[in-house]
């Protein structure tokens, strides 16, 4: 378990070309591409890495947090990891924003104590063209004050079978449900949610819910009712993966406190 | 004049892909794309258009006004010219978020009385990966309030030459700069400014400018002295097209005042 260097680096990326965090079969995935750039930093070692959490296919991160399983003996000034990695993610979009020497014992997943989601909705009658494959883009008129209403049902400890997906591994279907903000900025409705974890799919099975109180079609009320059902088949549909961005990962202490080195020396201009 | 059935439409657009707004032989243009979509709606007539602004290459739009003229008796409701110059467009990524019928002698260009942009400059040391195309991505730490002193400086009527492309085919150097305002969210630098129009490649200039303002090379008073000068010369480089977005465009009446009528039957969910 010490045999190893291991590094915290906190990722951004636009997930709409890949299949998700996950090595898979059927596609290009962050994590692989992630591995690659730190193998290359590590002059061709095996670098596996440890994600906070499994972004699906599409959906974005500004914030993931994973940790890197460098050889031993891998040392350098926690900026140019920042910066090497980046610089071997290119062309793809996908970046380092920081980066920190962990102890061996320390988990990305594990470790971490909460999981910020930022889910943004285009509520206007034109398709997105700024936004595209960054929102998901509804026509018709949301309330989003209703929304708001209805999501307030959901906060705290609850069972949420209701909103898991068939495929959730997770053992337990109970959650702590810190945070579900609902709010308008203008065309847009963004929705952030903090929990200490999620079952798979939730946010987007929570948001997919909303929609139907937002429409009209459901009253706010029907959020408790569904929760308390504990049925997916009672809740609304999945919204879709593209207006989903994992925004941030929470830890005891955090590992990116110490400000990086930045090289001065490097300017834009 | 009278006999055609103009239009004016209010476009979103991402440009990187393109040449820039007006026809050229070395690419695609936003012009010939809005034309082809609006000659299909017409049945095959050829629609020529006028625009506000003629955004140059990678510059964006999220509000810029054109005119279309329609073949004579060409009638539609409003938001079935909206969704029907959309639904032509794709898969581009133009948009159409408004549509309404003009009188023949109202001009998108000659009746406009401002236009509105917004230049995002991201500050950071690693490079963009949710906003590629869409901002400047400066490294070096930027003095916002620095940067906003010497915008401050810029207000008002004056000879512009100094920030003038040497391509400019405007007979007066003469603009008069009615905001220019500078502020830091968070990692993005946000400029917003407002004239009745521009020179060629006046915003980017200024943006150049500001920049080394922020970098502390020059103090803030220095864009006074540059604007001053009425030479190119004097001023910093022209800020990259990706951060700069053209927002909106004033009219004495706005032609978008009558709510479109929704089809309401058009869900989304």
């Amino acid at each position: 378990m010490a045999d190893v260097s291991r590094w915290a680096v906190k990722l951004e990326f636009d997930g709409s070309a890949y299949v998700g965090w996950q090595r898979q079969d059927n596609g290009v995935s962050v994590q692989e591409l992630v591995e690659e750039a730190a193998s290359r930093l590590a002059g061709g070692a095996r670098v596996p890495s440890v994600t906070a959490g499994r972004t699906d296919a599409g959906v974005h991160a500004s914030g993931l947090v994973a940790h890197l399983d460098f050889p031993p003996g891998f040392t350098l000034p926690p900026h140019r990891v920042r910066d090497g990695l980046s610089f071997h993610l290119k062309p793809h979009p996908v970046a380092a924003l920081d980066a920190a020497p962990v102890p061996p014992d320390w988990n990305a997943r594990f470790s971490a104590t909460s999981r910020e989601y930022r889910y943004t909705i285009l509520n206007r009658p034109t398709r997105p063209a700024l936004l595209e494959r960054r929102v998901w883009h509804v026509k018709h008129p949301l309330d989003d004050a209703a929304m708001a209403q209805g999501a307030a049902l959901l906060l705290g400890r609850h069972d949420f079978s209701s909103f898991r997906a068939a495929a959730c591994q997770a053992k337990n279907p109970l959650r702590t449900l810190d945070a579900l903000d609902v709010s308008r900025r203008g065309e847009l409705i963004v929705i952030g949610t903090r929990a200490r974890s999620f079952l798979h799919h939730q946010v987007r099975n929570m948001v997919g819910s909303l929609v139907l109180v937002g429409a009209g079609k459901w009253k706010p009320e029907r959020m408790g009712e569904v929760l308390a059902a504990r049925d997916r088949g009672k809740a609304g549909p999945t919204a879709p993966p593209d207006g989903l961005c994992l925004t941030g990962v929470g830890y005891p202490e955090d590992p990116f406190s110490e400000p990086l080195q930045e090289n001065r020396s490097t300017s834009a201009l």
